[in-house]
């Protein structure tokens, strides 16, 4: 009797929960439609009318995140949890992690945090500009400085960069990322070496040529469609910078961007934000899971995944070339004459030097980042001290990647990230990478036609396998080393990554 | 030193309700985007998912709406009224007024209203679908019933129907209404017999053709930009049915429709469309101002007045079609070669018979108006019975424009309003009519160059005419009626419309 009746509250006490976790989620994805439309429709004037309602509404997300009645829910459930089915102990456990980070930080802190936003990266405009680091310097520091105050507030017994590393990979930890990333540069600068020295570059100048824009849009759009983006539950348009937004899974919002002089960038980018999209809009829209933080996108690692896997596993093979070709012969008819082989081989050219991390290839892209991950955590453990950032900067770029920038506005000052106080961010998106790539080389076992489908334009297969096991998960696993077991059997192994370049590479650039 | 302390009192209430306010503003103007998103952009697949993110915004707003804060507030500057300026005493007069009718509807009430919205209108879609009025009018019943017990809530004192209107029409009543209309009856209805008996009408054959839907695109954004629309602060889209919405004075959103066959309807509506724009835009950003309620727009008959200002009182003029023709010319060169006298005459030839008020014209409007707010007037007074509604339609169709209905789809159900509960709303439309034809009329005296000026494209002087004396008002005066006194020394005076109209048709159909 007495436990019908607690379960019968416990029941009522979900049923609160969920309501208030569904009214957060509708108001989350009107912030979403505004973020879409402010980059994308947004008349310039605007921008001031704009700030308001972005403002008024996130005092209204405050205060409904930080409600004391959810956080009474969440104390009596969380005392409950033997009752809780595994899909409802994941909502009330990522709600309590949301609901303690988000009551965790003082309002000073926060209104300092605030300030700091707008002020640093005004600042790192500005001293990018001139390229003088000093100038920047001071705001670097008070990010350092209201990051470790704002760890300690929410957990004052971890080391403080692995609480600000879960706002962006949840589960995650620095030993983890030392001991990922470690194996990572120890096998990726010889081979980078090695193949520099003794490899013999595929020839992509041929790729070169001026390619309309509009017809770029139209083949991107086909792409899309092809690899299955639904415009019944989203949209395409062109916009500067590209990106996947939207306002729920059913509206999902992608967007590229073309540049005449380069078809395989804008390729590549409507391929990695379909990747983006095809992950929210396979997202379970049961009625357990609709609208609960289940079914939020696990990790910005996860998502990456997603995104790379489409655009790099897929969308840089060789199978997928031999798709391709065809539809870029049939939208620019004077495109060159020449085999999937070679098509493939000079869209995957390694680019050198390698200085600017948004401009580098799959090779070269985990070791800048490996660089910022150690300073990022020098600088938030004391072992790195701000001043130091612009020196330990280009020796670590001339030790990993072989290359030291001229000035610091190629070198620390090239990424708008610390400016907006973001520290974890960076190794997201070399997890990203590890993720897909180990992802794929299993999906390759469970689909032996895998490689044939592709080359046929069939990828159907391929997104319903990644659909079943990955999108309509959502954050049902705790940490994507707990969905990459539940995927492949095995947390992530940087090893797996290591021999798919070697091998990818070795062939490519014919190591003997 | 008491006064002084009751000042100081009163300006930080003052201060304070002016946050509130502009919250619920900028939270306005999210729910003004997420409508125009809904119609312009949406994915279809997201029809579910928007109904969430609405329910839950509205949610929001009720509660900020009826804040018991902002009421305090309210009471608090209310009692001090003799310390506030104009501007600040228009401020409380309209947010009380809001509070007021907010607050007094009970929640039960509210839920039967919300639940009537739904099921009135399938029921209304299927009724006209059959023409079988039967079906829809338990449901009107209901609609009158509701509507009534909410404007006894409102104001118990007042006569019902006057509280509904002023959701509309604030400031108007059913005196003043049924004085109003009595006179346009009794001078449009012998009007409109003459003109069919002795009349000529023009000729407009050869305006029938077909018109390129982007060319007309192309031409109907010429004439917007022309007229003063501001991009910059605003977008012009294409919709299923053209309408202006939007965020923010600065992000004012129009779109406009086309119809092959059909180059009049397509440039009229966009001309409408850039009325009602122009008022939006030239909304007053000053900081005592914005985004407060004495920036709203004062009525809907005003708002009325300004999309009709510019759609009939100045493009359905002979100067405008001098301007114009060279430029429909332009984007369509075969248009026939006439004279912009031919042309301005064929645009505004009377339909015959006149059965379905959307597509009737400046003259026959009014009547199909005046019918409309004779029988909901009756319903809500209780003089006329739900059961009757069809007959006394018919009725008055005959009396007043010469034609009855073949059948309830073509008569009283051809209108949304009554299943959506707009009870006051109808007037609105005929108000704004003859608002627009008064305020021309003092504009040209005001303006003596105005219509060469029209005729040469030059659409500033009178643009900002408008926009110092109406637009740069918003709310500013309590009502359509004190407006019109300010801009023209006169209430609104039926006789100008009248006059203007008889004028107008007497020469172009030629009567002696």
């Amino acid at each position: 009797m007495a436990a019908a009746v607690a379960e019968a509250s416990t029941s009522k006490a979900y049923d609160e929960l969920t309501g208030k976790l569904r009214e957060l989620d509708a108001l989350n994805g009107i912030s979403g439609l505004l973020g879409w439309d402010e980059l994308v429709m947004m008349p310039e004037g605007a921008v001031g009318s704009r700030g308001a309602q972005k403002s008024a509404l996130a005092g209204v997300l405050y205060d409904k995140r930080t409600d004391k009645q959810l956080g009474g829910l969440l104390q009596q459930l969380k005392a409950a949890a033997g009752e809780l089915d595994p899909v409802q102990a994941a909502v009330v456990r990522d709600a309590s992690r949301s609901y303690t980070r988000e009551t965790a930080v003082p309002k000073e802190l926060a209104q300092r945090i605030a300030k700091l936003e707008t002020d640093a990266y005004v600042a790192w405009v500005a001293a990018r500009k001139e390229s003088n680091f000093s100038k920047f310097a001071p705001f670097l520091q008070q990010w350092v400085d209201v990051n470790k105050q704002k760890a300690a507030a929410i957990d004052p017994a971890a080391p403080a960069y692995d609480v600000l590393l879960d706002d962006y990979e949840k589960g995650m930890t620095s030993a983890r990322l030392d001991e990922i990333f470690a194996e990572v540069r120890k096998g990726l600068v010889p081979l980078l070496a090695e193949l520099r020295e003794k490899g013999s570059p595929p020839d992509d100048a041929w790729l070169a040529g001026s390619y309309s824009l509009d017809t770029q849009a139209a083949l991107c759009r086909e792409v899309a469609l092809a690899l299955g983006f639904d415009t019944n539950n989203g949209r395409l348009d062109v916009s500067v910078h590209p990106f996947t937004g939207g306002s729920h899974p059913t509206d999902v919002r992608m967007t590229t961007r073309f540049k005449e002089g380069d078809l395989t960038e804008g390729l590549t980018g409507a391929i990695h934000e379909t990747g983006h999209a095809l992950y929210e809009q396979g997202r379970n829209l049961g009625k357990e899971w609709e609208g609960l933080p289940v079914n939020s996108a696990l990790s910005m690692g996860i998502h990456e995944s997603q995104s790379l896997f489409w655009e790099r596993m897929v969308g840089l093979s060789q199978p997928f070339a031999e798709w391709l070709l065809p539809l870029v012969s049939k939208h620019f008819p004077e495109f060159p004459k020449r085999s999937a082989a070679d098509f493939y081989a000079a869209e995957n050219v390694i680019k050198s030097p390698s200085l600017i991390r948004v401009e580098a290839d799959e090779v070269t892209y985990p070791l800048h980042i490996i660089l910022r991950y150690e300073i990022e955590r020098g600088l938030i453990d004391g072992t790195i001290k701000v001043e130091d950032v612009p020196t330990i900067w280009n020796q670590k770029m001339k030790d990993y990647l072989g290359t030291a920038p001229e000035d610091d506005a190629k070198g620390c000052l090239q990424d708008v990230h610390w400016s907006a106080g973001l520290f974890g961010y960076f190794p997201t998106y070399s997890l990203g990478a590890m993720y897909a790539c180990q992802i794929y080389e299993h999906a390759k076992q469970q689909l032996p036609e895998l490689e044939q489908q592709v080359a046929a334009g069939n990828f159907t297969p391929l997104r319903e396998w990644l659909n079943e096991h990955i999108h309509r998960k959502g954050s049902l696993h705790p940490s994507g080393d707990a969905l990459m077991t539940a995927v492949t059997g095995n947390a992530l192994q940087p090893q797996v990554f290591l021999a798919y370049l070697r091998s990818k590479y070795s062939k490519l650039y014919k190591l003997s």
